[in-house]
């Protein structure tokens, strides 16, 4: 039971072999660092590690499930049957942020807990936003002369843990940072040596906008052309938040008014094609889409979820840490 | 003369309208913000700066230098007709590195000294190479799964200006420095937050290998297979020195034999296509070629160039200071 501190458990790690996952999910197996690092937060706690990695069948986990208290997955789909043989089983970890691969509702049914891991992507996400403003700064290497991003000006919309290692790196760039969260005192984003302002609407005044905003009814759409129109000469958009956040036509209105904007998302609208119009042979330097949505892709972010999940599973079992359980 | 302080002078600043620079160079005007820096430097030397911006004749040059002690150019001529009209100037100063566009002889038999800015390119170069290293480890955006700079190692051949400049960005995203310089004691590599090895080969025990030697016979074709072959898994080279320092078979070699090396390069060999045909789909990822040549090209690094062009010729006047003279 959760809550029920100092007993021997076991945790299945498992990772399934299997290229029938959505192409947006990282498949691979945990990195031997990342194994070793999941290995000891079990130790620690006197639990043992059960490990099934680069398994082929189903029959494989359905077998492996059956004697385990708690289960950290990757992409690996955690269903009916699944949960049916896993009779001991109180906590099921994606080892992620997506978690379509879980049945919510048969987990409840069963009172098992589920988790993800989120928050574990930070820095992954920080550096591909710095990949593209200096591609974008820098005229996509073709040569010609652009600018550097010492001294310049990073407004956050929305001061969490992305937002936080963005501003990190931007530090490191001799960069200034400001930023607004409804949710975040100002001195909290002073302490973190970035400068408070207190409207959406003065992060604007900056070079760079960075959004990491949630998709909410009040957020939607809300990053318009009375916004955009405010930004400085060279103003930048950063979205590596949602797309709907931004509102469409307004955006392409400003990319086709004003040559010195640019877009730079991780976050590609369904149809790209009018944005591209509207920028022209500046694609690739002006407006950056990346193709997938790939913030969070990287293998250090899927090892520090891994380490994260085992983390979790020991604060649930010996403390009754429930923070990251999802609703069905 | 130099060396003779206190002595009230004029400087003129000419920054000819003119297309018919190399594409290389840098061709606008000085950016507002580093002329009112110019005119400080000027100023606090009790000198008068005499400004001669988006002159479109030579003519107007002719005239302007006829009673200056002193100028700065960019890209400007500085040919005999102009040194025959300057009676009075003693120096003359290119912001910049390149100095194609003055001719040294004809300055030495007039003995006015000539100079030009060395360094204040670092960041610029410094910011391409983080672009470069995102780019090829998110893959260019294209959506799949990559990694994070955190946590890796980066090795620098040579100390100076530019590998600083790269390592404290380094720092910034958390990336542990090695550095080996054959000028530049251990012991000032430490000091600088660097771990200093004491060979040339042992910097490619780390993932990351940047070049910042010049070019001498020495250094040329000295990156080879038996250093390149040593570098542990992702082996990335990057280089932003001269591309005669990398013996270029063995690179092709080592690209064609190692699908996890990497070669990032702001400096494009003559023919690229031997190099493109060993990495296949990977050109943009494992193999990243700048169009030209553009780490130092931005306009910070450019105004940069101003202040110190500035700076030099108040030194040379006050102080007698010559160190970045050119030799005809």
């Amino acid at each position: 039971m959760a809550g029920e501190a100092g007993k021997a458990r076991t945790v299945l790690l498992a990772t399934e072999k299997a290229l029938s996952m959505p192409v947006t999910e990282f498949r691979e197996a945990f990195a031997a660092g990342a194994v070793n690092k999941i290995e000891d937060v079990c130790k620690a706690a006197k639990y043992t590690l059960k490990r099934l990695e680069n398994y082929k069948s189903k029959d494989e986990l359905l077998a492996a499930v059956a004697d385990v208290d708690a289960m950290i997955i990757r992409s690996d789909i955690v269903d009916q049957a699944v949960l049916d043989k896993a009779s001991k089983m109180k906590i099921v970890v994606r080892a992620g942020a997506g978690y379509d691969n879980i049945d919510l509702k048969a987990c409840e049914a069963k009172s098992i807990t589920a988790m993800n891991t989120p928050g574990q992507n930070a820095n992954a996400v920080a550096e591909l936003v710095f990949g593209m403003m200096i591609v974008s700064a820098r005229n996509n290497f073709d040569g010609t002369s652009g600018f550097e991003l010492v001294n310049r000006e990073i407004a956050f919309y929305g001061f969490g843990a992305v937002a936080r290692a963005v501003h990190k790196l931007a530090q490191g760039f001799g960069m200034k940072s400001f930023a607004y969260d409804p949710y975040i005192p100002a001195d909290q984003i002073q302490a973190a040596g970035a400068t408070p302002v207190s409207s959406v609407a003065e992060l604007f005044d900056h070079q760079y906008v960075s959004l990491h905003v949630p998709l909410t009814n009040e957020t939607k759409d809300s990053i318009n052309k009375a916004l955009l129109g405010k930004m400085p000469k060279g103003g930048t958009l950063i979205n590596t938040a949602r797309t709907e956040v931004v509102h469409e036509a307004d955006m392409i209105e400003v990319l086709k008014t004003r040559p010195d904007f640019c877009y730079l998302c991780d976050v590609a609208p369904k149809d790209i094609e009018p944005y591209k119009a509207a920028v022209g042979d500046k694609y690739g330097t002006r407006l950056i889409f990346t193709k997938k949505k790939m913030g969070a892709q990287t293998a250090e972010a899927n090892d520090n979820a891994g380490v994260a999940a085992a983390n979790q599973i020991v604060g649930f079992f010996e403390k009754g840490e429930t923070r990251f359980s999802l609703k069905a």
